[in-house]
């Protein structure tokens, strides 16, 4: 049954008749080559020998992770779908594929070509496919997107170790700024809009930090200062990270950079010097070194700034982050 | 990083700080070993050696799947676990483990315990374990089970021939007939309600039959009739139904039996002969046959009765089912 690119030959099989369908149906039309193995009870599919596998899923909600006046249909569906493979992009794994459980009201049925090309949009630059799913009726639109992915070396949240540089990739800031925008009614700036509406997963970026020898990653989806509590809590660590070195994306604050969610960008702690200008060149991305691992023992982010080449300690509070 | 069992050994490593996480770090408590590498980005796991991946993904919404004057939260946070987990059973495989997606409105809050005590009373009778999650806000509570297996040879829908037996697990119409006790505001007997709110996946069983060399199975979610018509599209051949052999529970109808769904039973194609009464020794379930495959090219489903051991066909019509 194993055929070429590890997925079931069953692939695709007529679903059985039944109106139920039609909205599958609809999805599949849109998504093409881009389906493999939906119509079983379950996809088939291998894991590449040698190679572990990992898995992640995440819900959006309509009214609470967006709001329909803010994105379009097929941003709503992309966005929802980049959200849930940054987390396999975390664990410097390549995605195998993901399933899609729709919890759909009535009045979205229309937009569903929509959804779906913006979750194919995001299979396709991800370079994977969808593996299968669920639609249900629903009172909100909620899309929760689980993905499978492997890696010969998974990198955890718990790895940091005393002495490690820690690492940003990308620009912060733009979904923040952005969100502040469009909750006060204005229109944000097209640049900033985009990193909003139209994050991208760092999936190359994530495998390439896990080759040069990454032991901790962890993707921003909370914020910088929340997952660098995250990676300290889980490795047990004291972390001090240079806000003057945060990547600060033009027309957003240092909170914006610091303290705004859904980047979507990795925070990789790595035991030795890496050359970020390489890993521009490889990905059109900036990579800054922001901070290091203190000590073991107490979990900790102390914020400081370097002034005259002198470190100057702004304390662990959540506040000192906004100085 | 592998360990025994197969998972990341980065277990259950601290989640960060943040009351966020209070509603995960109160799942994590009621389930306790039966929660594995929750905290990461992605749970890391094993794929046995030759076998392949299966993955599924199920989601159960109030009021469209159930209301919560008919189940306990506990029983609710079971049944949509069972219900992910039969998916798995359908193809033969033996879970790895599952991820739950909970969408929770504010009022279903106080209910989180007894939902996690549901949901891990399913992982310990389906003897696999919880590898992760995500909990948002949603306006009706909203259970997405995605649950992982893997087979060396997982069965497939469309692997059903001409001349193959049918043959389906269990006795049927208990939910059906409990159902109708339920929308009619009344308490159904203890047997059918237990046989509605407490599903067993057939993992066990399954697997049996895919050994005794099943090559084609369903599982009854949408209805022993819809099944078989999904069964008849996938592997395109016409399939017979003896509507006398149809194992009905105790006070239920024929009808309840043949299209009533949520059973969670096993349908499957075998080319041979197999002995009922050895199935029924090692599981205490019954194994009835059905029917047979009679022909390949135009997929449909007829209905019989052997009357005086001659056959009497009933036609393909969905009305002659319920005759």
């Amino acid at each position: 049954m194993p055929d070429d690119d590890g997925v079931s030959s069953a692939l695709n099989m007529p679903l059985g008749p039944g109106g139920e369908f039609d909205l599958v149906r609809t999805m599949l039309a849109r998504w093409g080559a881009l389906a493999h193995g939906v119509g079983d009870d379950a996809a088939v599919l291998a894991v590449p020998e040698g190679e572990r596998l990992v898995v992640s899923t995440d819900t959006s909600v309509e009214q609470v992770h967006f709001r329909r006046e803010w994105l379009s249909a097929e941003e709503i569906g992309y966005r929802a779908t980049m959200a849930a493979l940054s987390d396999v992009a975390a664990m410097g794994a390549t995605p195998l594929g993901f399933l899609v459980a729709l919890s759909l009201p009535a009045r979205w049925i229309p937009a569903v070509p929509a959804l779906a090309d913006g979750i194919g949009d995001a299979a396709r630059l991800a370079e994977t496919t969808i593996l299968g799913g669920d639609v249900t009726q629903g009172e909100a639109l909620g899309i929760t997107v689980t993905v499978l992915g492997s890696s010969a070396r998974p990198v955890p949240r718990n790895g940091a170790r005393p002495g490690d540089r820690l690492f940003v990739t990308g620009v912060l800031g733009g979904p923040a700024a952005a969100l502040r925008d469009l909750q006060g009614g204005r229109t944000p700036p097209g640049t900033l809009r985009e990193r909003f509406a139209r994050p991208r997963a760092r999936l190359r970026e994530a495998r390439w930090l896990a080759a040069h020898g990454a032991r901790a990653m962890i993707d921003v989806s909370d914020g910088l200062a929340s997952e660098l509590r995250h990676l300290a809590t889980a490795s047990n660590v004291a972390l001090s990270l240079d806000v003057a070195r945060v990547p600060v994306m033009p027309g957003c604050t240092l909170e914006d950079a610091i303290s705004g969610g859904e980047e979507y960008e990795i925070v990789a702690a790595l035991p030795g010097a890496i050359d970020p200008s390489a890993f521009v060149r490889a990905f059109g991305v900036s990579l800054s070194e922001i901070g290091i691992v203190d000590a073991a023992g107490i979990p900790s982010v102390t914020a400081y700034r370097t002034v005259r080449e002198a470190r100057v300690d702004l304390g662990t509070g959540h506040d000192h982050f906004r100085s």
